[in-house]
């Protein structure tokens, strides 16, 4: 398992025949070889098929160590579920004034004990206190911040920009681990929302939220809330630990019922967990050059199983690679 | 319940503070009217919010009769697991040989029985029969079938254009009642893979498929399966009791320990049930004046809670609303 890497991001397969797995692999490098021989025969079989082409899983296994980073402790969330961990990777360039009153909450323990509140189906999973007559008080952590819906795109040092077309931004790509994007006209960029993206609940006003109500993203890309919402952070493991919370029958997947609610156990900073309580993970650094032919494996897949390459990849539709350390 | 329209599909609202759901729809009517006010006052305040405009339940509140159809009991799934019914609604404008397939494995009861063998985080759940070694007879329906991955498109008559760009094909919209895509130049259609979308599971070879093996997409629309894969249809209603399958532990999600696998009970076509039995749902007719809204609404959101208005939205991000008949 340790060995396997931890993508929850899309598929690195296709679905196929389900009991003909084992099968199909041998089928597959027996393929890959005849494509081979054919390919430099230029028998008429090549022109049947697409080239062989590195898959994800290729790639990821041919990468080197200089193009994997392990996650900053100081950046790093442990949301503690009855079912396991779910650690989430702090985005502080993007929303440093949340990301700092996260690290003031998370200290003062204020989600230990609180809940996950609602699940949408397709839409998010959101955790934070329950009890709107007697709010949970605050200690250290600021009740409103301003919304940091968008930076100077001269803040983001980290940007990679790919060379798909997106609907939303006239520049998309990732920004040291995270999908984004930037408009040159307005110099602004911001973090994009896609499976995984971890946000600020908040009420009409801009400066309503202040990280107490988190959410993450657990379907199909909410674009319309990019530049409307501050995200701090994505999940980088633990993903099915939300994705699988049962849908709540409320509006917006409220779970009506406090018993539906599954509680939180703790959330940390890894920064405050000892060495040996850490998740060792690592995640392919997104200006590496494996990481760009992770996004060319899916734009654009070989053959034999592939009959018609893609020749595009959505932002949200890129794997971002994690493993644990040592794997 | 039967009152609430049953959209699976993205968000109809935004994740926002979560104890103060009921006091923020109050303080949003509240919030519209003072936006009224001032919209024909042209006070500063209607400069700082977007005017505002109907949501998406609004544009379903406000559609007629005439713009709903009921799905036709001879194309529509039902797929009955322990925890509840699943409807697919099938396709055979674009799949005819394999949905044809489809209704003779029903007919011979080939899924009853059979179980859910894979559930891939942000991919795919997938079902068919589990034993390798002795797999289920056919008795009427073909072993295989020629992929059904394109049709040309003169043979899809209920095509709707969305004006927004994509990534993958010229043009990209609705077929009554599925997302769908198209390239003139080559004079193909397809039905695309987004949230709920159901294909046939395949091997190496295009005509590997039956229909026996079937998966339904739970998570980012993995578009590049889009012309690789014959699609026979999609979820309409039901869709959380696929999404929230625990997820395989194996490669692929695939679920190592048969115990782990969910049972079907059975699989049967809506005309095979007696009328009490049916799921009476309506899906919004995509060729409607209310279904344009919908798209506009997801497209771009009026204030007061919106502050940047997507001015796009992703095909598989529209919303197609499924209700219960009479509601």
């Amino acid at each position: 398992m340790s060995r396997r890497p931890l993508c929850f991001s899309p598929a690195l397969f296709a679905p196929f025949t389900a009991p003909s797995a084992a099968r199909l692999s041998a089928r597959l490098s027996a393929a890959l070889a005849t494509v081979f021989v054919t390919v430099l025969a230029s028998a008429p079989l090549a022109a049947k098929e697409l080239p062989p082409k590195p898959s994800v899983a290729d790639v990821i296994k041919a990468s080197q160590g200089a193009e994997w980073r392990a996650l900053d402790p100081a950046s790093t969330l442990y949301l503690e579920l009855p079912a396991g961990r779910v650690v989430i990777e702090l985005a502080p360039v993007f929303a440093p004034h949340h990301v700092e009153n996260i690290r003031l909450l998370v200290r003062e323990g204020y989600f230990d004990g609180l809940a996950v509140l609602r699940a949408q189906d397709n839409f998010v999973v959101q955790w934070g206190d329950p009890d709107e007559d007697r709010p949970r008080a605050l200690k250290t952590a600021k009740a409103r911040l301003a919304g940091e819906f968008t930076i100077p795109l001269t803040n983001d040092r980290g940007f990679t920009r790919l060379p798909d077309r997106d609907g939303h931004a006239p520049q998309v790509g990732h920004s040291n681990g995270f999908p984004s994007a930037r408009d040159p006209k307005t110099g602004q960029a911001w973090l994009a929302h896609c499976y995984g993206t971890v946000g600020v609940g908040r009420d009409v006003g801009a400066d309503s939220g202040n990280g107490s109500a988190l959410y993450a993203v657990i379907g199909q890309a909410p674009r319309q809330l990019d530049r409307n919402i501050t995200v701090v952070g994505r999940v980088v493991d633990g993903m099915p630990l939300l994705s699988v919370m049962p849908r709540g029958p409320g509006a917006m997947g409220f779970y009506d019922d406090p018993a539906q609610r599954v509680a939180i156990r703790s959330v940390k900073l890894a920064a405050d967990v000892p060495e040996e309580g850490r998740s060792r993970l690592e995640v392919m650094r997104t200006d590496s050059a494996s990481f760009r032919a992770v996004a060319e494996a899916q734009r654009n897949r070989g053959g034999p199983w592939t009959k018609v390459a893609a020749g595009h990849v959505d932002l949200c539709n890129v794997p971002i690679p994690v493993r644990r350390q040592g794997s």
